[in-house]
Parts: structure tokens; sequence; C-alpha cells
């Protein structure tokens, strides 16, 4: 058999130099994998679990924002928990250092090759083995891809707790290991509640089995919650027991324009009191952002005129009239006490699709204007704002827009800054600076994406010595040769 | 200054000798505290902060059910997690057991000492330190009283996402540390989801400070997680930021009488369907357990005739008319199509919680009957009954009552056992049957109890040689020493 050589760095070329040097690493003294290596993978998975062609490895070796390029020359795909386990017994003992990989959707290359890390992708690995229909527990393999659950369990009368622009493409284990949030964290919470089991296995090959058929249980460490968010550095999620909530019925959308961001904090406020059991996200984008939507994909204003500020507040329910008159009666509550000057609403599917649009098609839009600095971060909602707003003068003459939008219900905000190409210069204005006011303002410097290799090294900003101390020992004692994502996170 | 001499042992006396028996353990080699080891704690906290009156410590020495009994000499008050940093590095250096205790109203000897181990309790932390009224993220101490928080943030519009019998007397670090349920578990979600940023101390006296403002914050493991449900064996929990839900303004509760268990289980369908997103509680007690409120705290049945089950729905939402008329639908619904035979509800203050006493009650009155065995466990929601089921042959003759009831809606059963008095006999038809059927269901032996000392034995019947492997290395790792809590869990 004759691999084919791949050269370290060599698709480098493609990467912007901006952010090769914003991600600086030493390789760590793994082993170089050797042609016996994967003669062993293949008699493990069969051939078609050993892709080994450079041109089928490209699409494992960068994320999908081209902004993070490595140069693995062997992406291993299992089919099973215990194909996970041969590989990682095996690679830990050989030293060989592997970067686990669901659907590559993320924004902080924590899925991606840094060096010659294998890639270890659970693309085959995507069964769906049960679903309770009573309880709405689904057990569920790592590889599915979200959106293909949603559809498989929509029958039932069930829906997945999750809900994000990937959807149709992000692997579970992959929001599993992220904690991806999204649209609806606001009525369904985090991950950390939702999952009720999981199983990975180890670096050494052991495989934790953690499912559960019940929702609550109480029996010593919830070890399991290591693995959400970890991105994947204390072990690879191969199964997970997740609860699915019941599907709504009917849903409401309303679009509402404010003047200022004070409106904006009386429209959460009220739709958090007064349509608290019913609010299932609750959205901000600024004029810059539905701008861009209208400049780059011609989607226009939905209100007659603009404004400094739109909300979007979604509802849900099991009674479609109930649904209705409730956020009708929001919206002229909210009208009549001078709140927002305009709003739209709807309660039908079309109506709703066609209001969701201008905030689901921000980020499409803003990629079409060059290149786009995105920062997600978690801000008190009263800050919400702030950066935006201590940005723009920072960065006025250099970059084309400033966009602020988000999962406002959460204190979620997505701040972008377009610019026609990279420029050093504005990214100088930019970085450290949204991070160090984050972290100032008492926000996260990651709500939803991570740490991966883009924040690493502002994590210390964020997590003082001795957390990160107690992380490391975490981590040096469960993967004592660091071959599991190595360069992430920590 | 003269010590009260306290003999190890002294007050087992009082403790029924068959859970003696269950929780036989032998004395960790840890250092047995001497005067000038109170004296430096008399130095740090004050006299106000060290209890060594033997009978003042009586209190801290055994749990509420009587169960437990230890024999520590002294029990610490510390006011600030500065205050237990300094303590815990002075224990760890001098290699004295401690126990963390909140409220002490745990039911499985989780709190309490087994030999004389310090008792840490939480009882002067209990501030309230902030509450941000727009998002209603609660920074509070874990010596906080649960009930006195939801009265504290009744008038912002917030309540505690968590209910529970205790809630009078509970402290929030003990709800945290033992990972509390309860009856809104349903609506709410579990501790893991809405405790968004904790402070804890670890064995060596480290502070780990990862409270936080905001409710997104993906910055690497969630080491927090590892204290929510860990029952103090890795650190102690001395902060808590909580996110607080809009505290809903009507409630409406129906009592509901079935025939038999299929029709249980199409009430939780039902309700589960066309009440989704109301739906804050779904409790079950079989005839028994009502039986047993009306013998021995004199409450009657408030339907017109016996039946093999109740079921108790209760729903709570923002608009009142809503609310009132989704339970009567619910009700007519349900009697329409056969399911049960009679139902009454109430919408106002005082029929709800007329209602809620028939549910309330049960745990008073079923200890009126003399000796209780409690079991605490999770299984599939179609094998609710069926625990109670098996157990009643194998207690003929033996028992007074076996009453199922609990909180159905997150499948968790609680299964009572009474009798006049302990018999070794009935005790070897319970144990350790309840627990090996428990797990052969797929269920969890502990479903929101914990596993403190009373079901440290059964553990390994749950969880794996490889769990609990990982569970002991991490353990090791925060707590070389294993001064934290020993004798519990692992």
């Amino acid at each position: 058999m004759i691999l084919n050589r791949w050269q370290i760095g060599k698709r480098y070329l493609n990467v912007s130099l901006a952010r090769q040097a914003r991600v600086a690493e030493t390789r760590g003294s793994f082993s170089a994998i050797q042609d016996k290596d994967v003669t062993v993978f293949e008699r493990l998975l069969g051939t078609q679990g050993v892709v080994t062609d450079p041109d089928e490895l490209g699409s494992y070796n960068k994320d999908w924002l081209n902004t993070f390029q490595g140069s693995s020359r062997v992406a291993l795909l299992p089919r099973n928990s215990a194909e996970v386990s041969e590989i990682l017994r095996f690679c830990n003992d050989r030293c060989l250092a592997v970067v686990p990989q669901g659907g590559n959707t993320g924004l902080v290359g924590g899925g991606v090759p840094v060096f010659d890390e294998i890639v270890l992708s659970t693309r085959r690995m995507d069964k769906l083995h049960e679903v309770d229909d009573l309880t709405g527990i689904a057990v569920v393999d790592a590889g599915m891809v979200l959106e293909s659950l949603d559809q498989r369990v929509a029958s039932l009368g069930f829906t997945v707790p999750l809900d994000l622009a990937a959807k149709g493409s992000c692997h579970i284990g992959g929001n599993i290991s992220t904690n991806a949030g999204g649209l609806r964290l606001i009525k369904y919470g985090s991950l950390h509640g939702s999952v009720i089991g999981l199983e990975a296995v180890l670096a050494d090959g052991t495989v934790l089995n953690g499912l559960s058929n019940v929702r609550k249980d109480n029996t010593g460490v919830d070890m399991k919650q290591l693995f959400i968010g970890s991105e994947g550095i204390l072990g690879v999620v191969t199964r997970i027991a997740w609860m699915l909530p019941s599907r709504p019925a009917f849903n409401s959308v309303a679009i509402l324009g404010c003047d200022n961001f004070e409106r904006v904090l009386d429209v959460y406020k009220m739709a958090k009191n007064g349509l608290a059991e019913f609010l299932s996200a609750l959205e901000m984008f600024d004029h810059s952002s539905l701008q861009c939507v209208e400049d780059n994909v011609g989607i226009t204003n939905p209100l007659g005129k603009p404004y400094s500020f739109y909300v979007l507040v979604e509802i849900q329910g099991s009674d479609g009239a109930v649904i209705e008159s409730s956020l009708n009666r929001f919206v002229e509550n909210i009208m009549d006490r001078g709140v927002v000057a305009d709003g739209v609403a709807s309660s039908d599917g079309r109506g709703v699709a066609e209001l969701w649009q201008r905030r689901e098609r921000i980020s499409e839009s803003i990629k079409k204007d060059g290149y786009v600095f995105k920062y997600d971060m978690s801000v008190p909602l009263r800050n919400y704002i702030d950066l935006g707003e201590k940005l723009k003068p920072r960065v006025k003459g250099l970059a084309k827009r400033v966009c602020v939008f988000g999962h406002m219900g959460d204190s979620n905000v997505h701040l972008n800054v377009t610019a026609d190409e990279y420029s050093d210069q504005l990214f100088a204005q930019i970085e450290p600076f949204v991070y160090e006011e984050t972290v100032k303002m008492g926000g996260s410097i990651s709500a939803e994406h991570g740490i991966g290799l883009l924040k690493k090294k502002y994590l210390p900003l964020q997590r003082n010595a001795h957390w990160l101390n107690t992380m490391a020992i975490i981590k040096r004692t469960m993967d004592p040769k660091r071959i599991l994502n190595p360069y992430k996170i920590i």
C-alpha cells in the first residue's frame, strides 16, 4: 500500500496569515503516524473506515469558516464505541494524537487538527437506538445529525431541545461536546440539564457507560457533566440519552422596533413576565445587522421605517388560539405603553418563517461583506450593546459594519465586524480589547462556541489560576499522555 | 479551657441496631481532634463559631430521621468562604476529617458524621448577595434556607426553581450538593441546568471561584457541575449563582382517580401533550398512601369513592383565565374519554393548598404508622408501580402498609413500607431486593436523595467498575487525604 505523502503545513497557504499568528502552537512530542499504523486501522475499521486520500482529507483538515487548517494524513470513521475504544487504546499506546470531529461546524477550531493529529470522525455513528414514546428519552449515537433526529422524532410528538444554524450538518456528539446553545436555550435550558445519560470513551480506551433510562439519577459524582462542553479533551462522546420535550404544536412570532436600548430591555422584561411559560426565543438585532441582510441578500425591513434595534419574540404552545391571542395581546400592550413604535406579528407557518429570516440570515449576509471578525460573548444583560458601542469609534474608517445581534434572552451577543478584507490594523483595534472588556463587565469570552484553539490564549482572562490548575489536573488524570484534542482549551 | 469529653459511640444507644449494621464502617486513619485544634478554631471563628457542648452537638451528630448517629465533638460555623478555606487548610494539614452539613434534612446520612469527623455547618453563611431584577440571577450563600430565598425574591417577581418538603429548613448549599429534585423538576429541570455559577472550597483550602453573572458560559470543562450532587466529597459549596425563573402568577390543581395503572399512564401522556408548557407537577399516590393520610392525620379522600391510584396534576401560568380553563378542559376531556372516573380541581389559593395536602402530608402520616423503610428510586415510567407490586407478597403479614407515591412526572418513586416496629425479618424481605430490582429495570437506586452512607454498598449495582474507578480517581485527585466527608458514596 502506498500512502499519499502529506506535508505538514502544505495547505497553510490558503489560510489568513492573521489567523495563523493567532494560534501559534508547537507540535507536541507525539509519534508520527506510520504506514503500519494505517494498516492496523484498516484491519480494525475496513478500508471504508480509513481516509488517507489528501483531497478527501481536505474537508477533515479545515473548519468550515476556512480559518483553521491542519495537516492530518488519516481520518478514522468508527461505527460504534467498541471501535472508538480500540482506536484510542492503540493511539494511547503509540502516543498518537487524536482530534475528535463531529459535523465540523465549530467556529473556534476545536474540531480540526492543528498539526498531524488523527481525525476521529463520528460520521458513521449515526444510529437512533430508541425513543421512549412515553417519556421522550432518546438514546442516540454521537454522529447523528441534529436535524435528522428532530425529523425522526417529530411523528412521536417530540422535538430536540436545541436549535441552531448548523442543525442540518452538526452532529449531536459535537453539540454535547461543545455544549451548544442556540436559539431556544431560553425555553429548554442547557444540555447539562437535558442530557440525562452519556457514554464516552476515555483516552486509554476505557468505555465509560453512563447511559440512563431515567431522568433523576443521583448516584455519586455526575461525571457525564464533565464531557458536556469540554470539547473532546477528556474523552470521546459516543452515545447520548437525551430527554426530548413535547413538540410544540403552535408558534407565533413578532418583530418589534425599538428606538433605543432602554426600550429593548423593557421588551425583555415584559416578555419574560407576561409570556413566561410560552416564551421560546428572544432575539435582538441592531439596525446595522438588518441593513446588511437587506443589502446582501435582499430581504427587506418588515417594519415601515428603520429602528435602532429590533427584537424578535417567539412563543410556542399547545393551543393555537391561546398562542395567537397571547402574542397579539402582548404586542398591543407593549405598543399602548409606548415601549415600541411599531411591530409585526404572524402565527401562520409561512409568516413565521418569513419573520425568522430577518434574524436567521444575518450570519450569511454578513459573510458577503468580505472579511468578518466574529465574536460570541455573554455579557450582563444591561450591557448587551456595550461591546458594540465601545468598538465603533475604535474601528471607524477601518471596518465596513459593526453588527450586534444574538440570543438576547440568554445574554448571548454575537458581535461581528466586517471589512472588505482582513487587516492587521483593524484586528489590533478589536483584540484583545473585546475580550478584556467582556471580562471587565463580568461576562464570558465564550457563550456557546467554546474555547477551542481560537480563544485559548484568552482563557486566563476568564478563569483564575486555581480554576485552570484544577482543570489541568482533571485533564492530566483522565488523559495522562494528552493525546486527546491537544492544543485545545488548555 | 476544659473540653467536654465526648465518647465515640456513646450516643449509638438510641439508634436502631438494624441501621448500624447497614452502615458498618471502619474509622479512617485521621487524626483525633485535640484541645489545641479547638483553640485554633476559636481564634479563627470566635467562640460563637465553635460548638463543643455535647448537648448542643446532639443535633449536628444525628440526622432528622434519627437513623444515623455520629460522635463529633466539634461543629464549626464559618461565616464565609475565607473562613471555610482556613478551616479546610488547617484540617488538611492536620489530617482531620470534615463532614459538611447544611440544614441536615438529608435521608441517606450524607450530612452527619459517622465517627468523630468535624462538622462544618453552613448555618451562619446565609446572605443573599444580589438578585438581578432583570434576569433573575441570584448570588446567594450556601447556608440560606431555601424557603427564605423564595420569600426574599417573591417581591421581585421570581421564585426558586426547586420545591421540596424540607424547604423550610434545608440549606441551598445542601440542595446543590445533593442535587435535590423535588416537586417541580418536571417544570424547571435539574440544578445542573439552573445553577449557572458556583464557588467551592477544595480539601486543601483552595477557593474555586466559578461564580458567574451570565447564563451561557462555555469556557472549558464545566467544573462546577462536579460539585452538584457529589455530597461534599470533592469540596464545600460556599456560594451559588442561581438562575431564578419568573414567579408563576396563577396555578390550578386537579386530583384524578384511576382504576388501574394503565389509566395513570394515559393521564401522564395526555398531560404531557395537552398541558405541555403549563405543567408544573405530576404526582401520583396509591390508595394505600391516601388511606394512610386519612387514618393518621384525618384528611379525607377528596373524591367520592376510593380508587387504586390518584394523580395530582398542577399547572401554572401567567394568565389566570387561561390556566383555569386549560385545566378544566383537560379534566373534562380526560373524563369524556373514560380515562378517569372522577376528578376534583381547584384554581383558588385555598382549594389548591387543600388538594396539595393529600400529597404533601403522605410522608408525615406514614411516619405515624411506627417504623418506616423509606426508598427513593427512579424507574422507567411504565414500571412505576412494579417495585411496590413485587414487594407486597414478600412483606405480607410482616408489614402494615406498602405505599407507592412520588414525582411520577420524573419517574421518581417513593416506596415506603411501614410496620409497628423495625424487624430484621421484614428488612430482609425488602433489601437488597428493591435495589436489585431497580437496577434490573434500568432505573436508579437513588433518584433525588443521593447515596450518602445508606446506599453506598449498593452503588456498585448501579455503576460499573470503570465508572467507580474514574470517580475514585477524581476524588483522589481533588482530596488526596480523603478528609472531606469520608465513608460517603465511595
